[in-house]
């Protein structure tokens, strides 16, 4: 066995338009470092890929490949939805993971997700520990829902900010242009099922050019039709329309989600998704306004074409920092994005260990709703405001963007099958 | 009264991404020949701002203002959904119009929209005639259906189009990486109540570099459930997942729209709009496949942001050359665009009669559907490809689309009021 060990890379949980930027931190970050870093082996799909010893060997992919990372949306290498059990619950698990990192010389381990990624990554530094075979675990930061404790902001988050308020704005304008006679309420639904922290994005549309009638249900704020239906027809009484945005998480009085609400169709199947169907009856039975409603669902999290540059910048930035903070010895620790000032925007990489940031949910503050439970606050904008700014295209060819497609060649197993 | 003439400019229907474009195609030509052209007024909210005399004095606009309209999606100054009736049920609303053209010497009448706008442009120049005021009657074709006869295509078509095939492009990176162990099936609804053109598009999103997995729901074709099902299935267990098109104007066996397929729900109120729920809970209770599901609405129509380069360039041509025309001394005509070749794309302005293009549907030919039903043939595939190519971005501002906003001063009014 070689003395300079290989590194792992997984992707895990929902991807988002950006996480591809951070692998292509962790990658050219490493490949800048041959003498510290060996191979980059990606799981194929997350964290099973590392279980079932599928390994994807980047070695295999061109310089050009891997910078088109930067501006290819969704997993690159496949992402899983896959929890690994407490140490307690299956220790095979995470013996099979140091088993595989052994028996092909990894010794880092960098992990690309949410809440749960940063606890397994944190678990395994342990296992790794306690099995004799230490490995440098390091978390990079990553959740369309903004959800993660200590770090400013979230890589993923700013783009799906950006195409929401985007959407918005454009949408407000149709809406504005065919309310005389036709439309008057539009609602859109926007992701969060815990977090209101996408549809606050919506208010960004909105700006003091640009007035248009905005209405956003948080799932932090309960439902109370009485009082949004009056804020609707206030509105288009006001204004002529009316626009909606309603996060999938809101639930009504009694804890059901909204989106749960349908009955069942004509095939008479359960009617399952969809807040914004059900607020757009709900405004029509009560107000008899004509509406449209659109649910963006993956198109929002994969809109690579409309990423916020700041976004990318900060999802590069955190695989880079983490490749440096493995190369200078630490362990177990997170890259965070600390932010400096808030206008103009500026911000630093700063760490954060992976135990403090395991299973902490951030939530929206309250101070950031305003007090009719039906917009964002000025402190809210002023957060929000630079994570969308700035623009970063990616290549076009034919009319359509020119996403990277990988090799994707998987190294030869050296171990037993695991079924997981 | 001077006799340079006024011009009256109006926007009819569901509006687009470039409609105004065309309005910037036609206040611009104006303005560069006002020994010919005197004001150009604008309706407010379409024809009815004609009827009641409502007539927005586009001269209050600055040359930058009018400029902003080549990047602002919808209908600066509103539109309408209202259809003139025929010459024999209402004589009274023509002779209205043309009481409004004569109090305000408009002499130009520029009417921007689809099928039932140019036939009311026809009827206009007939009605002149007949009362003695002659008015030049020229349509500017717009509708994001495609579905205008003669022309090769209408504005606002590609850049619907392109948001289509861009998005599901995005969707399906998205739903690739998931589909190990999460979604295996992606449904994506559009427009096209009658047509099946902005369907056909989706399947742009994959090229000879990327290989997606697509089943699209034309409403040329009758559902069936079975051979859909067959379809997607093959898919899922080919490439993992699939990801489907599905056209608001689907039917079933019956002739129901899918989208009106809806029961109740749990509020007992009849679930409206839809056919991407519908297809997608077919599929988990059919196939059992995990599923997500995008409704994109106003979205895909709105989107300026990543409009169509092509198809901007032909707003405003068609825009532009309807006044041409009008210096020209043609009448009761409308722009068309005339394809020369395919590849490289070279496309030329021409010309058609409003007779020949009122209340006249163009569908898609048979030879644009596979046998199968679910895809494009190569033939469509050479007609749509040009009609998306090209980016022109919008201005940003803060991480917005800076669009334009218009002041819209109205003209005072001479005539007693018109009850719609």
């Amino acid at each position: 066995m070689s003395s300079i060990k290989n590194a792992f890379y997984a992707q895990s949980g929902g991807v988002t338009s950006v996480i591809n930027a951070s692998a292509c931190g962790v990658i050219q970050t490493a490949r800048a470092h041959t003498d510290k870093i060996g191979t980059v082996y990606a799981g194929l799909n997350g964290i099973i890929g590392a279980l079932q010893e599928e390994l994807i060997d980047t070695a295999f992919e061109t310089d050009d490949a891997i910078a088109s990372l930067r501006y290819t949306p969704a997993g690159a290498f496949g992402s899983c939805r896959y929890k690994l059990k407490s140490l307690e619950a299956n220790r095979s698990e995470y013996e099979r993971l140091i088993a595989v990192f052994k028996a092909h010389n990894i010794g880092y381990f960098f992990y690309n997700g949410g809440g749960d990624s940063q606890d397994t990554a944190h678990k395994v530094a342990q296992m790794g520990e306690q099995m004799g075979y230490p490995v440098t675990c390091i978390g990079v930061p990553k959740t369309v829902d903004n959800d993660l404790p200590v770090t400013d902001t979230c890589a993923g988050f700013g783009s799906v900010a950006k195409y929401v308020a985007v959407s918005m704005r454009e949408a407000s304008f149709d809406v504005a242009s065919m309310c005389a006679t036709s439309t008057k309420v539009f609602v859109m639904e926007v992701m969060g099922r815990h977090a209101g922290w996408i549809a606050a994005a919506g208010a960004l549309a909105a700006d003091e050019t640009h007035d248009i009638p905005l209405v956003i249900l948080f799932p932090e704020v309960k439902f109370d039709l009485a009082k949004f239906l009056g804020a609707v027809d206030e509105k288009v009484k006001h204004y002529g329309y009316c626009c909606v945005v309603v996060s999938e998480g809101v639930k009504d009085a009694n804890g059901q989600f909204l989106a749960e609400a349908g009955g069942k169709d004509a095939f008479g199947h359960a009617q399952l998704g969809g807040a914004a169907p059900v607020i757009a009856n709900l405004i029509k039975d009560n107000l008899g306004y004509k509406y449209h409603w659109a649910v963006s669902d993956y198109l929002q999290r994969a809109a690579r074409h409309i990423a916020s540059k700041t976004d990318i910048e900060q999802a590069y930035a955190v695989g880079k920092a983490a490749v440096d903070f493995a190369l200078a010895g630490k362990n177990a620790v997170m890259p965070t994005i600390v932010r400096l000032s808030d206008a103009p925007y500026q911000w630093e990489i700063g760490s954060v260990a992976l135990k403090d940031v395991a299973n902490v949910e951030k939530m929206m503050p309250p101070d950031f709703i305003s007090a009719d439970g039906f917009h964002i606050t000025p402190a809210c904008r002023a957060y929000l405001q630079p994570l969308i700014e700035g623009e970063d295209y990616p290549p076009y060819h034919k009319g359509l963007p020119n996403y990277g497609v990988l090799k994707k060649q998987l190294v030869e197993k050296k171990l037993p099958e695991f079924v997981v």
